[in-house]
């Protein structure tokens, strides 16, 4: 929390998106019991998970187990988790007309077992360390409705916002004001801060991203900052990166596609950053791990308002070793 | 050719990367006798694609068709093109042991055909329009060499590059010291140009680019300059881009994911810039393809030295008049 301000920390905290994964053993073992789906529904089952996680790595925060795409449910999508392939949405949004069956929430308690995860994490969790509540960012939700899934080219989401851009504008409105209430509802529920994932923006440049997402990025970004730290993770392209930052947060997650020094200049350093080890380093050794994070770990030192974190989630087959020699390597820079 | 050495042009020259490919009608009759790596292998037909699509795009360059991979066949690799899901090697390097079976090409004569295409499409074309020879960067073809094919992570590729330094640089050492050899015989039988694809390269930070790519894109870059202009792509990442031209080429090539002007104020405009548009946007109406490449024009007038181009390949269903409306709206602004 101190360091999502810009106070002085005797070294920097450090989290992990996705520590609590298929990369554990103690996951894969409750997965075997129960569907990804049921697990982000079963609030004490997922606070469970987490604050075994944060036991087992010794991190500085836990981030509530949930997922970006629940959300979409009660709005009016049909959500599946498959095995392999991931989320599947079997009505996706094509064009104006499909609007129509997309509603804003004006109600956000069909969500109820999210604030659930988020008192049952709080509860269960040592005070003196935060528990972060999140969501996804209007455009990485519009992409999910309209792909019907994950994509490599994000195809449709492009062209619905670019030849029906009053759709558009309206899908990510609805959007943007149900995540506000659902932020919102987080914090209410005892979340300490919230992350707020652009996981999949870096499909688009910076004139597209001006256009039609920053609007939407920042009515929510400002609407949840009076009730505690932001973190702002638009992921994938750095050239968006001071947009990113106009549209908001009080720390900009960074990806590793980019030194940290420089995007900590390019978003001002009147912001915290967040990062931002390739995860890939993860599968080497702990040898490697431990030189790969103390670079990191230079790159930000001088100045309070890291975060140290990956610059993507922890990938799976990531063995458990490599991210405790990560975790020890930042508290061994204190 | 006055462009990339920047002299004035009446307007900006087009052609577009993958211009002869999958969503045109003409190519996949073709393909339905033969298949993609017999294609690449018989020069008169690779010829015969290329000069075709040309004269139905009307555009102002050919690039021989061909592929990036072939280059790793007689350096010892099994590789195979399946469809639906892009190349396979059947014998990926995994570890240092690995590079006994990988040979450094002296003699690229194994690629003759790939010389033949050049003369044949050189041969076939107007004597006004140049021909763009061209190879996958030291990466790139690491990069598939190590996966076996593509990947989403580059796991392996990274694993080895961070793990096995030593190995790495002599595998990169290998592939740049063939990859000029071919490149060169390219210009020896008429390629008036050169490009130079690094495809994949925007997974890695600068950090780790800095270290372990760009002294071989280097080589690569610095041993063919002499021989004519060389368009230097290194895709996928915005930070990358003051790296990528000092690794080389009197050109660089410049995705969708950065705006055009400021990435030509990033690369130096002592340089030519190819690009930018998103392929995406030719997959919405010819109006909007029209406004949004004037949009991308617009950002790069003023200065001799612009090549249109996309920020990527054409994608596959792309409809062709679409891709018309590009070229008529690039010749226009003449």
């Amino acid at each position: 929390m101190r360091a999502c301000r810009r106070e002085p920390v005797p070294r920097p905290p450090v989290w992990l998106m996705r520590q609590a994964g298929r990369y554990l053993p103690e996951y894969q073992a409750v997965r075997s019991r129960v569907s990804f789906l049921e697990l982000c529904k079963s609030p004490e089952l997922s606070a469970e998970v987490m604050l075994a996680t944060v036991d087992r790595l010794g991190v500085d925060a836990a981030i509530i187990f949930s997922d970006l795409l629940p959300i979409l449910e009660p709005m009016g999508l049909e959500l599946e988790f498959t095995e392999g392939t991931g989320p599947v949405i079997h009505n996706p949004l094509r064009g104006p007309d499909d609007l129509a069956r997309f509603l804003e929430l004006e109600d956000v308690s069909p969500l109820d077992f999210v604030y659930e995860t988020v008192r049952a994490t709080r509860a269960g969790l040592s005070a003196d360390l935060p528990v972060i509540g999140f969501a996804g960012a209007p455009f990485t939700l519009a992409g999910y409705a309209i792909e019907g899934g994950g994509s490599r080219t994000w195809l449709h989401t492009k062209r619905m916002m670019l030849t029906e851009p009053a759709a558009w504008h309206e899908l990510m409105g609805r959007l943007a004001r149900t995540v506000i209430r659902y932020l919102l509802a987080q914090f209410d529920a005892g979340a300490n801060a919230v992350q707020v994932f652009d996981s999949w923006v870096g499909c688009l440049g910076p004139e597209h991203y001006r256009e039609f997402v920053l609007p939407h990025s920042r009515t929510v970004l400002e609407a949840v900052a009076a009730r505690g730290p932001v973190i702002h993770f638009a992921a994938g392209n750095p050239a968006l990166l001071p947009l990113a930052a106009a549209a908001g947060g009080s720390v900009l997650g960074i990806d590793w596609r980019i030194d940290l020094d420089e995007a900590w200049r390019q978003v001002g350093y009147d912001r915290a950053v967040q990062g931002n080890l390739d995860p890939a380093v993860l599968h080497t050794t702990p040898d490697v791990v431990r030189q790969q994070t103390e670079k990191v770990l230079a790159q930000a030192a001088g100045r309070p308002g890291h975060i140290m974190n990956l610059g993507h989630g922890i990938l799976p087959q990531t063995p458990v070793e490599n991210v405790l020699e990560l975790i020890a390597t930042v508290k061994a820079a204190g």
